[in-house]
């Protein structure tokens, strides 16, 4: 049995392995890009086959297919959204031609699988033709950013799901940590008391508020410009297809699609994808200055703030028994560092793009993907294998109060500001503490001293306590 | 009579001009920080001053400061918001302490106005305090970012109002070229027809969706800290100053702020202002790529793409006579360029926030309000220097068209692919167009043919035509 | 059989495979850190284990370690040289800890292959343990930076080639094209004369600065902390470890390493790596910078600047027969924007350093290793796959160049500014060149106007010329 | 008398004001170009006067210029040098056409002031022209980067010196504390004993390695391309000129410039830029972690790591007496973050060229320029109102070693990771140090714990002390 089989287009041939279902142009792009040495993300390639599919199924509507045609094809798409055949979709994620290399990867395999189907040989393009049937009224050019659209649709379903968790064990611990008075610290210097609890609450507010982001942030990625072909003139498609193929691309879609009105504009304006990624760069933000806080707030452990422990999850040192290392707050850093820079890749492949369309298509898809996955696993790690099982050094955190200078503070409405110097001046000299010398000295009732010094009213505005 | 005056703090002293009315603090940062020689955005100066006027306002009604004070301070900040002691504001834009320095400047400045208003010496802080009475129950902490937000509202009007003139100018050209067949380019290759009125249409969208984006941003931007005080907790601030503050500067602002429900959260969390900066690059990179369009379409005179004419705004070069350089497009990109950058400074900012206070807000906010003037100036100019007076060259145009290989497209659905390749190859040797030899090898009836290559059917979908 | 093993540290147990050679650090490893789903660098693991190979080899002429224990660690580095159990080291690229976790997942490896040379089961760690034995006297903070080190120093080489491959293919291309009289431009306008031999070389030499700037870095790579242990202070390790473990990796190392005088900065200080970095972020600005160039020349093949024409690789459209796309340059610049993006990685790595030691040294090599395969493989295609081949529009520039107005900067150190301007005002009402307008009218003597309008005098300096 | 004068280009005309030393060029791209309020960098003005001078000379040597016209130019580029007319520069730093706008800024006031010195009236440019004359054989292209490059040269002096200064006085403190035995941290964790000497050396030994980069970068940029003129073929200037101009340029410049051998190339190529804005960038990263361990380091004053004092350089909270922030390191950090925004810009910039110009020179000038002030600034700053007083809590850092579970890593050469693992627990449970355990129990003879407690074993290798 022959091993090989020999294809051809305009440019001359190509020998391909006999069973290989990808066919000439997929075998001339993986000789172009070897690049990257990782291939296109899988939603990606599943969200194209959802979209040949639907267009098979409108042409078989609209006689422009044959059914013998349009019924392998859909079985061939079927077959691959149920996980066959992924070892055909061979391009490197970073490819030139604005995804070409990647849509004829999958209108290659989709053809040679609906071939296979007929009892057709591979290769045998007359019959069903990646270009004629599988790529009918579509062009790389709408095909290949709607998929990315609805690619990043499915992927944010993880991310969602992460920051609620995240958003969720922030509430648990803000909840259990609620009495646990600590010192509060601007610029790295000890300020006002505050509690480990309104602290974790805190995180929870802004985990919560980048969570709506990524909600709000779908309704700019529904809209799609299928049935623009090639430059959004809808050149070579039929009306027909035109208002079909969406409602039917729906039906397959968690989410419903809708085409874009301009879709020249949709053809060529990336400025939702910058909005993705720009929301996934203020994520990263945001945990990195968790995980430094959680970092901070950890060190020592005699060293340090000693104000919490985070779980041991490895051992940190071989030369030092017991030296336990922030590891997971660690990697999150490391994750919202990698998102930050995709989002710069992001930025050049948007600002860089020419005329009626976008040639830098697939670095966009790949980094705004790669940076959804990054940032989910990071978050369900920081969630489970960090935040969950923190404990607080509630004592150590207490004394810290109680010792600090700080204390002055709920009694500075009431002394003068050289008063208060002057007691921190002999609390330290005597190494006592400034809330001790208050009561040695009565500076004020001793009802008020406990009711200023109290967890209560340190940490909260006094007033709004008493109502 | 003496021309300096001595003050004094915790510190030491500093001798200052007699008749300056910043103070001892202000002298020390502005030795401190000689960084930039910028001093802050007079919209923050401005928006701190609204912030001491309300405060005064709250505190003479709840008796915590009494109406000789409090009028004195009123009246100076009136002053200050008519225009007047502008240069006293002398701080850097980039200084270390979280603002803290811009706050002090601001209270010594309405210190001491108040106390020359009361007909005291400037400098007499034991009748108008800069901290006791003008900065009561406030911190820099919660100040600062409050201005921040009002800053960054006030001065996005100017940049709402750019971009809607920016979209109603695209508009206006959208339709004045609605006629104009050109080649369309994916790639920079060419590829199907187009018209110039649906290339600036594909502008227009975009533009006005980055309009909508700062529209949708601004809530997020009336949130504010203020009454948290230095850390949230809101110590030492009544509970009538913590209802009313807000309320009562709302009656001086343009549109309705509203206190933040978790305080603590509101003061160490800058995420939304990382949300307005990544909107600004949003619209960096959209105007770039409009600004590289206008650069390609105009190349030549020629030998280049030679589709539109920009207006001539300067002589581009003193050795070649006529030559006119796209100098407004390039100053766009240049601003996109500068934007871009600033929001990294932002990025680096944002993530940078320690515990409960980030202390690198003068950097972010200088950082931002500068990117809105430079975008408001950048597509004002653009929008009145270039793009209005845009002309076509339509006749050329029209030719492109008319002579390219793309009109073969048109046929495509009706011809082979090998008898479309072979015309390609024959009109490139007759160096005649596809077109002329479609007509004359009758390779349609006439009128389709007329009907195929008529502009209407070129650049929209065929079938949608026709109903 | 059993199929598992158990193994014990100070924090428990784990179950492992019982043919694992990892251990029980790096299992709970996998699981704290399941990130990317991407290995740690090939030459990552490898330089890892020259160092441990080094040590041992130190170790045994020390009698730190016995010849049994020494022999074996020894052969058990050398099977993983010689690429054996390359399936092991399965540690996440983007991992919390500084790289101890890729460090213990080294030791963990060799100690097992280390027991299993000596007939000893997997997990017999009193004989062979992965810290007292296999990591003896080192820290995964000189390890793993060292190793980081290495694996850029030998990556490089790659970068290298490439860079003179494209450099020697620029060359050619230059000289090839040294008579192809064309349009420069600046600001994408029509500007002076050149030839497309002279753009050439100018690529070629900018290309030939940037291999420069490798060769140099280089020195900055060589400098390693091997020996400085866990803050640079070489705790724990001998005297005659110290002074010749690097020594001894220099055996199995292409180019000599040196120790770092002060290992308390050579561990803290990741600087070289910035500068590594930012040097490839300058090689993706100008092989970006280029292929825009590329893509300029090569736009049409009709309605653009249509000078040169890159071969075709593959099929650019299914909708246009015989539409090619520049696929080579678009690739190019793709990677161009994530070798930038990686740069800004690699930055907020370096920038969060603390105090004795960057935690972040994991993502910060990963970048930077993956932006060198990504830049050799890039200049890689464009060298072969794309200059190469490049073939020069001959005519049709020499064509453009005498029908343009550029040709009047010939005449204008003879002709006044207006008799030049009204010159190119008459030629093109009549639609004819100012250089056949200059003989007509005779505006000079005939052989000056031909010496004039040569390519030679048009390209170079006319002097230069007559020397 | 007339408060206006009109002048007249090839576009129409403008009214100036009648004593304007800049002419209508000016006038047209100041109003083309409010973008910034910012006018370009002094240092680029004053460069580009240096080469209208040698111009000029070189013309008059060669007669391209006669006496008095000569005379009369190169005594107005004396008057400006000499600090005359600065307020006549009125163009945005953010400009389009590649500089040319500045260029012909300097071409009017030179030519208007050479009119003045003669007598003739301002405006009169048929005795002498800004173009003709003050231009002569020059372009933009060449003049504007070639002024670029000196200016930068001449503004590193300053960053020179500044790194200097820092690393002369982080030598100083390097030996002021070399006994103040520290913590070490590694991620945070209390790690080894360290100095606090050393870790000021450290500091010490990168700085010196950012400044000797900056001393290395200068040969890029002493490569200029004047004698270009537009594109680099030198087209119109004679070969008199073309050698003469650089070695007459040197006469008036600090260091020797001289002429690339590729015009073309140094033209169209800003590599070397990007070379000195990714120094720069490196500078920040190094300064911004330098400054963030010295907030570590300094935080508290009680519940933080206590170990360093900075200077107290301005009160840091009115609500807190005596709270000292670390003003200075913020505004360190906040620097660098705006350089590396900067060098984002200048990259964007530089990616962007296209063929044989950088349309983007000003934008990228301005933002280097920018970032060496800023640099320069901060790192005095940091030098004289931080580092130079910081103050070491000597018997804190001590006290903190001592009692640190660190201190068992002394012995673990020596006991079983269990004894050691036994201890660390011990010490705990009893609130005593590992360290005094092990005198109690005597693990060791007192003599060689006493050896392996010292300071000088602590922080140094032990065997190395011993030689």
């Amino acid at each position: 049995m022959d091993m090989t089989r020999i294809e051809k287009d305009s440019l001359g041939t190509r020998t391909l392995p006999a069973d290989a279902y990808y066919g000439i142009h997929t075998q001339r792009a993986s000789e172009n890009f070897k690049i990257s040495q990782q291939t296109l993300h899988p939603l990606l390639i599943k969200n194209m086959v959802k979209i040949k599919k639907a267009a098979a199924i409108v042409h078989q509507q609209n006689n422009e297919l044959d059914d013998r045609k349009a019924n392998a094809i859909i079985a061939a798409c079927n077959d691959i959204l149920a996980g066959k055949l992924a070892n055909q979709f061979i391009i490197d994620a970073i490819q030139g031609g604005a995804g070409t290399s990647a849509n004829m990867n999958v209108n290659e395999v989709i053809a040679n699988r609906s071939l296979e189907i007929l009892g057709e040989p591979l290769g045998n393009y007359t019959c069903i033709n990646p270009n004629d049937h599988v790529n009918r009224s579509q062009s790389t050019n709408d095909v290949f950013p709607t998929a990315g659209k609805m690619a990043i649709l499915e992927l944010l379903l993880g991310l969602e799901n992460a920051l609620q968790l995240l958003s969720k064990t922030l509430k648990q611990k803000s909840l259990e940590f609620k009495d646990v008075l600590k010192v509060g610290r601007t610029q790295l210097q000890d300020a006002l008391p505050t509690s480990l609890g309104r602290s974790f609450g805190a995180y929870q507010q802004v985990i919560e508020r980048e969570y709506q982001r990524i909600i709000a942030i779908k309704s700019e990625l529904t809209t799609v410009n299928l049935g623009g072909t090639a430059i959004g003139t809808s050149m070579n498609a039929s009306q027909y297809y035109l208002t079909q193929v969406v409602p039917t691309l729906n039906q397959s879609f968690f989410t419903p699609l809708k085409q874009a009105e301009d879709l020249i504009d949709a053809t060529q304006n990336l400025d939702s994808f910058m909005q993705v990624s720009s929301r996934l760069k203020g994520i990263a933000t945001t945990i990195s200055k968790l995980s430094n806080d959680l970092r901070l707030m950890s060190s020592g452990p005699q060293a340090g703030f000693t104000e919490i422990q985070l779980p041991a999850k490895q051992v940190g040192s071989s030369i030092m028994p017991g030296k336990i290392n922030p590891v997971i707050p660690e990697v999150v850093s490391q994750v919202a560092f990698q998102v930050i820079g995709n989002d710069l890749t992001a930025t050049f492949a948007v600002e860089s793009g020419q005329l009626e369309l976008n040639a830098f298509e697939p670095i966009l898809f790949q980094n705004i993907l790669s940076s959804i996955d990054l940032l989910t696993n990071a978050i369900q790690t920081l969630s489970i294998n960090a935040i969950q099982d923190i404990t607080a050094n509630e004592s150590y955190c207490l004394e810290s109060v109680m010792h600090s200078d700080i204390m002055i503070t709920a009694l500075t409405p009431y002394l003068s500001y050289a008063t208060a110097a002057n007691l921190i001046k002999e609390a330290r000299q005597k190494r006592c503490s400034v809330r001790d010398l208050a009561f040695k000295y009565k500076l004020l009732p001793v009802a008020q001293l406990e009711h200023l010094f109290s967890i209560d009213s340190l940490i909260s505005n006094p007033d709004k306590m008493a109502i």
